[in-house]
């Protein structure tokens, strides 16, 4: 397809996807002539994907950039690829202080779920995960302010987290080529987060409601 | 206790529980003299619960003040109570237009969704409930990114969350009081969420691990 009908199926505006084109957030099309480059349903993907990173996601370009580069590196395993594009996302909070008191706490308690759930993985990779150092984060800040952060009771929890990664990593693996499952992995980081958010809450309140009325 | 006790049990400095105090955001204590007043318990939970609020959910001190004043409101019923409470919190983007498309057609996905899992009450109480209204843009942001939003693949979700959220009240249940279950309630709200997305991610590395290798 030619550049306009790229903008028009992507309600993208012209202006937009040029910009993005001198970015190098979106590869350029093929140059059929002088003035004219074909463009293909990879661009409207990885259009779709600009949009979830720089407008929902609040990514800076430069950021945007990097995850793409991850995204793109067919020299990388599965694994590595698919993390090295998540780990670029904002994952909240660092911890402050590494060695205050919450902090060193939390990071016991994290590490006595992860052994009680057998996730060995995510315990051998540890604190080079931003992910696993906003878990601790989390936990620093309950235990800080006093309340309790129980492993048997979260664990549970996580159980559940487990079933729904499954359902992701699934829903993933439906996609036909290596880059759009992990342009379909980094996406559903970015939006489907609120919407189980969202589905979370709404359950609480279904539930309340059928505990204790409307 | 008295007030130094407080503080030093709760981690506040006396100048920042002076300020909740002439804030309204924590009840005066028992006067015992014309210069002494004595604190419990339910000061200190409390305690926990302003921090929560302010520092690490951001609110503005007007907006704790109205979520306080629901958990404090004992006209009310339990599930009313504890959704008036938990409806002052922060829920992410409101519908910018109520009747662009992808919003008209969102809000039809999410009754489609709830229909599909039987839960009455939330199709029941609908866009009132902020929650219900941040699926809603949560949906409405994938249709307009040309992302596929499909209520068979989300409903396992749902029910995963729902499973979730049933453990939620049975925990809250388990607190002595009213008004300490409505608390239990909002501090969840603010302090487990970040922890359970962490939880999501980290499973995810897990899962990816053990299915590509580290």
């Amino acid at each position: 397809m030619r550049l306009a009908e790229l903008s028009e199926r992507s309600g993208v505006s012209l202006a937009t996807i040029k910009y993005y084109l001198r970015q190098g957030l979106l590869a350029p099309g093929d140059r059929v002539s002088a003035t004219t480059a074909e463009y293909d349903e990879s661009h409207l993907r990885r259009l779709r994907l600009v949009r979830a990173l720089l407008q929902v996601g609040r990514l800076p370009v430069a950021t945007a950039k990097k995850v793409l580069g991850h995204v793109d590196d067919e020299s990388l395993g599965r694994s590595i690829r698919m993390g090295a594009a998540l780990w670029e996302l904002p994952h909240g909070a660092e911890p402050d202080d590494d060695k205050d008191e919450a902090t060193v706490a939390a990071r016991t308690e994290v590490d006595r779920l992860l052994e009680r759930l057998g996730w060995e993985s995510a315990r051998e990779i540890g604190a080079l995960s931003p992910v696993h150092r906003s878990l601790v984060v989390a936990v620093a800040t309950l235990i800080r302010l006093g309340y309790p952060w129980d492993a048997e009771l979260m664990a549970p929890y996580a159980e559940l987290m487990h079933r729904a990664a499954i359902r992701d990593l699934d829903f993933v693996e439906t996609r036909h080529s290596e880059a759009e499952r992990v342009e379909t992995a980094v996406a559903a980081a970015i939006l489907f987060r609120p919407a189980l958010d969202a589905l979370h809450r709404l359950a609480q309140e279904e539930e309340s409601a059928r505990r204790y009325g409307l």
